[in-house]
């Protein structure tokens, strides 16, 4: 399947009554730091407090009336859950989650709060994809993958189409790569509507899958995990590692410590409540000052879900 | 002296060039906890990151040039005297800072990032004023007190102003107490601009002097002092109690853990960095919901200087 610019304005309207448009924050004291103009595009401070929103409610709204009355269906630990949950609470339909048993209580919670019916199983991937598998045959629910769904990709677009739109062309746009379906949709609106921008990702070297799969061209594993970004976590998918394959010039890699400083900027100077994901794109401008230089710099902070109570362990 | 409306309307036009015009948020889940429509004026994004600039750039700007080449100086741990500071490097003179020798390297190092020149002395109030006045002596620069002066009341009023202007008249207007010189600023012009809102303050248990002056009619210490709002240490001034006396309804104390909670609610929520001492007119909002049920209600937020690594003690 090919994502065209129609199929992404077209998600945009479909969505647009039930997201923000959310806010691009400067400071000129980081521009400072950075040697380069940044542009913030603030998901932190998007419905579920996450741009994950938007590809889990395209997804949603694109079904069939009878399809969406069975409800919708999705394993994750994370953001995607509590917009599925989320969606599906807005269009008066059932949410079914799987959930590792490992699940921090703080986002158990969050996924009840909107209303979805949670089922626990062990924290493997075949776990969780058995438990999902049976919920979908017990119940038709629509299964909506996190980033493997071209529904998904597709409403991620809309993130940094608004951010185009709202802030005008741009040299550089960035994102951090998880499963990659924000990095998906960023580098293809950003090929439809800043043409002339190059698309790089930030990834930590504690979750450094996706350069490894972008250099052999098949999905592979991170050689070790040790990450406090912990929404980058997973692996691309087939459909994620095609598109940025095609599209995005670089991902870069980033230290902990590199992380933590860029974590500790956007507190003190933008006084905003970011992921630690968020800020790994940022970390790796400031890190190779040679590339950005000077440049207009897009960067999509992409959530604020965070739980207060690690900052001490951030901040030290 | 009597501040009038143009007063502090010459005020806003003389430091508008200087300043941001912060915006305001506000939050349907924090309004669903609180049963009222809250609006926060999020002086934590302004220039350095709290509201003092106003007041200390009104002050500075209404000196004659030939006594502002001489310097500002002032004695202040807080952001007061980044205020100063900055307003002495945009203004192009020099600012004097008098700081206790215990205060944080954080606070230090924020106003020598200003050029300010700081002379340390012993933390008490006297060692303050002593080396103030021997640095006035020999240099001739101007006094500018944190809040027991028209100049910087008249400035900070510009705050509330933008408030009212930019979200129309209020039912209730809120600020925290310390000196008084922002609850004084705002109750005057709420008074001249929304004359039918009703202006309540907030004051932590472990800081109560300001509840205890209204009742005396003088100045008072707080009876114990032992809060995370280290903004709001310090006791009124002649000036400040007898507007305060005047225009303020109610001073409204909360606890420690009533802080604390209020002081989550907006990271996690509104996912912006507030002082803990921003959050406690929320906090009175959400113990007395009686009072303020149904009703619009503007905050003010007033800073967003904190020191991240306290994170871990707040929230435990």
């Amino acid at each position: 399947m090919n994502i065209t610019i129609e199929d992404i304005q077209a998600a945009h309207e479909r969505i647009a009554p039930h997201i923000h448009r959310t806010p691009i924050l400067t400071s000129r004291s980081i521009n400072e730091i950075a040697g380069c103009n940044l542009y913030f595009k603030c998901e932190n401070f998007q419905k579920i407090g996450a741009f994950k929103i938007r590809g889990g409610m395209n997804a949603s709204l694109t079904l069939p009336a009878d399809k969406l009355k069975k409800g919708l269906a999705t394993h994750s630990s994370g953001n995607h859950a509590q917009a599925i949950a989320f969606a599906a609470r807005q269009l008066g339909t059932k949410a079914y989650i799987v959930m590792p048993n490992t699940s921090p209580a703080v986002k158990v919670a969050a996924v009840k709060g909107y209303g979805a019916e949670i089922t626990f199983c062990e924290p493997t991937q075949k776990a969780r994809e058995s438990t999902l598998q049976e919920i979908i045959e017990a119940t038709g629910a629509e299964f909506i993958h996190p980033y493997d769904d071209y529904r998904v990709i597709t409403g991620q677009a809309t993130c940094a189409k608004e951010l185009i739109e709202d802030a005008g062309l741009f040299d550089v746009v960035m994102a951090p790569v998880g499963g990659g379906g924000l990095l998906s949709g960023t580098c293809l609106i950003t090929h439809y509507l800043s043409p002339g921008a190059i698309v790089y990702a930030g990834e930590p070297e504690g979750a450094a899958d996706a350069v490894l799969s972008i250099k052999t061209g098949k999905i592979e594993q991170a050689p070790f995990i040790k990450t406090i970004a912990d929404g980058l976590l997973t692996t691309l998918s087939d459909k994620t590692l095609a598109i940025i394959q095609a599209h995005v010039k670089e991902i870069l890699l980033v230290s902990e410590d590199e992380i933590k400083a860029a974590l500790q900027l956007v507190y003190e100077r933008m006084k905003i409540v970011v992921e630690p994901s968020c800020v790994v794109p940022l970390a790796a401008v400031l890190k190779n000052g040679k590339i950005f230089s000077g440049k207009k710099v897009g960067i999509i902070l992409t959530g604020g879900n965070v739980d207060l109570i690690k900052f001490s362990q951030w901040f030290r």
